[in-house]
């Protein structure tokens, strides 16, 4: 519980939403050397990086639009009355600064920089980068535990490989993170695939490990809050990770993505997935894929932070 | 019932529809000093005005670019088969002309049009500007009675004042007009409410004065009709005023306009809800907030005149 | 059957999906006079034409929009396995030239391509162009028999003539079939019609022909499923053609073409429609009316293709 | 001279320059049944045609975005002083409505529009429309007299058919005016011409004819000025016409057409040249082949509209 | 001479410019709290406000999107070899917080706090905002002295009143600022006038006070360079203002902005001017009128903070 | 010389320009496999490939844009009246197909590409790609013998390495190419350098080796015909390079690019200098850096691929 103003947003009423230096959802902007970083509790990270795109490169861009955008987020969650800034202390911890041609020394970097968070006691909530940035940052959440995971995707990021043998892709990213032990596959839930595929590799790989695809076809014809049911009793109690992939939700309503599939929810219920996490461990979160070059209009990305805010809020719950 | 040719609208069977000077849904323009502008019965009116705008202007802009999308509109409804055009005497009497650097004046100058138009008896359709529009429209239209309203939206409008202390913006009207007894606000029912809140002083306001407020979780819960039936009988039989925010709808939908929240309706549920009207004692009727330097496609504006012509058609029936 | 690889596509495992000369869903492009012609069981052919065109053009560049966003389609359909490039020979056999300043020169090339294709044993999957495109191909694939034909659009197209008597528009080319005796009248079925009207003109022809139509409230009342179920009981077990105008799809979902109506089916029931075409007797099928000057986003163009590569698979399950 | 207020523009500083109604320059909108369209001395007519378009379509758009960017032009030019609306009575004329799905038809219903005009001893400032628009335009003012032509473009639209013997396009206007005995030869001069060709066949005509035609590289080395005087030497006293393609400019100042050549002038030197034009006797002028869809921005069509208020400036000395 | 690194911008070698929360040319960012507010001796300073815009309203999103260019701009001017973040204590103070639904609040909110950085002994680099931006910030810089000005626009913005007698808009401030006796009308010179005029009562006015008058047919005539020297001479060794409104270039290189008149500057001209201001007494400057709803592509933006760092490179040049 | 119709473009006379699958300015297909592979002589290449980016990415984009706009080239040179395609067997060879994911094995796949080009005695035209691209380009071209360059650029890539020792970025491959003795620094000439810069270490080697820099301000001073004809004195008669950056010409002309640096040439003069290359003996030439999703309106690629014409039309004269 802060009441602490350090950590409120500045509001509306007072400066108004398009003036002032963008930081996510207008909180403070803390780097490590600050002296009151170490009290911050849930730290909004940005990862511009998308080395790891095999199609449309552009996710680099997403944290400077998303900041732009979350200036339109205020302090009250409609529904549930949550005040997340009140709530926990939260703040803008700027962006892990990736090599944008070298991509082992780039997941160096992002493995370091959130092994940090880990020993500051603080829970970040990422805004990508594309989804290769979900590896390195399990690889730092994982270190002591393994994870469970409810992933929102058209996509299930399970290859073995591409182009031959290229391990580290945003295609690959989970089945490296199986691998190596960091996230525990009967813990691990993908919801809203779709798309023409390229074979069953994939999901042979997912029915192998015990891993739990929810299709697009099966989440329409249950709806969000049945499927969502499923989800919180797939991953349980123990900690748990959630990463959202903009592209789960359809592309008319998040254009500014590399691999769309047409078909997916709307941006209602794009909110309404996040709200039946309410009540679970949630050891971090993310949000991926939101690539500014396909959608300069910004809706994307205002989306992408109305997600991140529902994120904050069920991740603001665990706390006494 | 005019059965006078000279209200009729260009048919895009004779003038192609890219073609000629853009009026209203190609009605004739009519100035106050034209010898038949005593004739018209319902009056399209643009206020290019967005002085109220707190966060992105450009409703200034929007009577032109709705003008633009209306010449594809045609004859009559496809579900009613109502020919508004040949029902009652339509035109479009062009715009008032705002002061862009002055408030008040403003106000002032929009009042007194639309005093010329209830002592000329005709009942205006505005396409907006901003939505302090709707508060200069009203002290004319409520200058002899109170009005009930449906009100279409995501946000209420009801805050008390902004940037410490002022009182005239794009998100206080309906305060002004309850304060100002313009509207009952026991017959005042606000449909689509959501996104992220400041505070809950909007919301207390409503309360205290018996403003029914119903959330979208709500709407999507209950569905259009079973929330268009109670706002039918929220308002009742008496005079009633119906204003409609574009960003009532999903800004997938409709981005053309400066304070977006997603999750909203989509267009198909847009143009029911104005089906719900039907039978209601319309007094005049508004669509704002359409701002096309955020959609320069005109996609909104299109959605935007669809509405339009739904409202045209409900405030049409009231003819014998 | 064909496991001949002369007639896969490019994997995107192989050849990243941005290179390479684009080709409809990356197959090989075979000419008339390409020595493997005669094997192609279903050919893409594109019609870069738009002089049907009454409101705003566009269409003639759909073509090369859509192959460029095909490049995105993989190898197999998500729900039912259906891998089409392994069931049939396929391959785009290009654009058939058309003569962008005089409407009948270019019918005569439109019929006499496909009435080639027609000797050969090749079924058509044709990406327009606007909807006259739909025309000369029935004057071809009709030649010898009635065809049925299941139409998705938001238009009848059944208007008789435009501009004080001109036969031939895109809004006209089904009075025109029916006329010619190329449909069936009692075994047409038009899915999706909206918006506003000039007159009863053209609904009055369907209707005193026997054409079924079904209006987009019935569609959205009934639910995709249910229309389908009536639409293949009309059709029957017969030859059928399946013509689709993206203007079926919500403007919002597919803005990218010249006559939008707001209010229609989004991008899940714009695949649903066609998956309820599984097991008919098709007989050819196109996809019209994407016009990329309306959206050089590319956004209507990779779901107008995700349609074709629907449309490929139930054409594809025709075969031994 | 008309200091009748009823021909004058609404100021900027009455009527913000979004508001309104649009017409051109914000003049009155006159059709021929107004009582005082007897009086108009140059009329501004839009010919939103674009059928003779071989490429890209767009150009019926044209006089619909020229009309709005418009409304930003003023009463005086800011070097002459040459206040044209006080110098002669102007007026927006509205539209020609052509028929987009017959180009004969078209043309007779342009030849016939403007032959009124001639009667009525208004000159006519043309919104093209593409370039074949000046075939019909040029049959009407032509028919008592041949005349001379300053054309300025890219391309010297000389061609004799396209397509296997189509012989209307945008590409063959001026050697119908040519053959149609509409155009002296020798009293033609083509300004701009650059862009890769077909072959010669087009020079090959005008060297043939004693058409002066002035490359590019030309124009760079001498300057506006120097080839305006030989331009003005050329044309002489006699009545000339003014043609002005829009894509005689730099396609990166006007990247709203359909054939751009890069290479150009820039936009002062777009307006310098007719400035160049002042003394000659003008019969007509038309500014052809702005292309909206090509530039939603509006820029090309505010250059255009500044190219158009020069034309008039220049048009409005020949007068006591 | 500030070797101090906390006053340097970081560098691109080490973070990607694409990351990070943008402040302006990466500079640390200092509100008068910080504890080294007191050394900063050229702050750069946001105005996101346009109420004093007539037409096309944008400019207060200026500043962001300026900020987010500037990550671009690097250490070095590559002609001088002025590196000015070296040079002098630079930082980006923020923004002001106007209220856009008040003008004269706004302006004492802005006047107030350019006096503190008088106070301060901090000279301002202002992004606007609108033109009016600049009276309050003169109210603040002239409090002591009359200054001379360098004004490079296409507009005087020396008109009395706009829309019946409303003395604060952008086309009023240096009407005012003379009226007030901030500037001395003597040594200022307005630099690429052009455009359709409203009548002469701006130049009347500058005639008589005394201002110079440099129309945009001289700036080609003459060039850069010699109309640079004459500048130089007016304003002379006392303390001098720049602004600029970035609607002096062309509108082609700087579309995003409300009232753009064809026929300016390139971008070359654009930087050449400035660098013709060297060796003068600068006591502050402005970038004002980039309005990023007209060109959400940056490159206006991108374009004004190249200017930008001229000018901090002509300031900076002032310290021992 | 090849009179054979077989290397002929397509004729725009014959199919719409609009029409057809889209190679590279309308020419044959040609891959490795083909019978007539052997008989090419200049071969335009495609190198979909942007992992040496440092700040935004795009230009695997490249090639496919630039196909696109290359159906806008006809056969013959306006100036010159050279007619490539007649001259020498030209032929799209189509794309090299890098692996996004891993940059070293990307440059071997194009080296041995182009390895095999030369033993075809093909010479290369590149459509990038990014600018590492012309490294592994050099390294198949140079391997016999060192070259010399003419290097259109904003930027000397001459940067020793990023991000802390990042040998391998697009800001590199020219220092790499001199240190592997691909080029002869003292036939090295660099044209149009400009923008701010990080510091001297680029010019400081440039200045070691005797590589010769033209800075903008000196290319404007002097014009280009003098500074080309620098230019070939500098590279003589041995075998020489050309490289161009479409970054080289200013960004209002090619806005879809990277990293824009304003105030460079215009679209003219970007076709003049490579006129100015005519009669040098080259080995082979590349077009790089252009970036789609920062100009989807392709007008960026139209001007790339009217500099691919000139540059094949220099390439085409070095032919008996």
């Amino acid at each position: 519980m802060t009441s602490d103003p350090f950590f409120h947003p500045v509001s509306g009423f007072e400066l108004p939403r398009f003036a002032g230096v963008p930081t996510f959802m207008r909180l403070p902007h803390l780097t490590p050397e600050h002296d009151r970083f170490g009290e911050v509790e849930i730290g909004i990270v940005g990862v511009p990086w998308d080395s790891g795109t095999t199609n449309r490169p552009g996710p680099r861009h997403g944290p400077r639009q998303l900041r732009d955008a979350s200036t339109m987020i205020r302090a009250e969650h409609p529904v549930t009355g949550m005040r997340p800034f009140e709530a926990l202390a939260c703040a803008d911890l700027g962006d892990v600064g990736p090599n944008p041609a070298d991509i082992l020394d780039s997941m160096e970097r992002i493995s370091a920089y959130y092994g940090q968070l880990m020993r500051n006691g603080t829970r970040p909530l990422t805004a990508g980068g594309d989804h290769l940035t979900s590896l390195p940052v399990l690889r730092a959440l994982a270190r002591d535990t393994t994870l469970g995971m409810v992933h929102f995707d058209s996509h299930t990021d399970l290859y073995h490989s591409y182009f031959g043998g290229t391990m580290y892709t945003h295609g690959t990213p989970f089945r490296r993170a199986v691998e190596e032990g960091l996230l525990d596959p009967k813990r691990v839930v993908q919801i809203g695939i779709r798309g023409t595929m390229y074979d069953r590799e994939d999901r042979d790989f997912a029915e192998a490990e015990g891993i739990r695809l929810i299709p697009i076809e099966e989440f329409h014809a249950r709806g969000p809050e049945d499927v969502m049911a499923e989800a919180r009793e797939i991953v349980g109690d123990a900690p748990t990770y959630i990463s959202y992939d903009i592209d789960f939700v359809d592309p008319t309503f998040a254009p500014g993505t590399g691999t769309p599939e047409v078909g997916g929810p709307n941006s209602y219920q794009a909110l309404q997935v996040v709200r039946g996490l309410q009540g679970l461990n949630i050891a971090g979160a993310d949000l991926v894929e939101v690539s500014p070059p396909f959608d300069a209009s910004g809706g994307t990305a205002f989306l992408g932070v109305s997600i991140m805010f529902e994120l904050l809020c069920v991740m603001a719950q665990q706390t006494g």
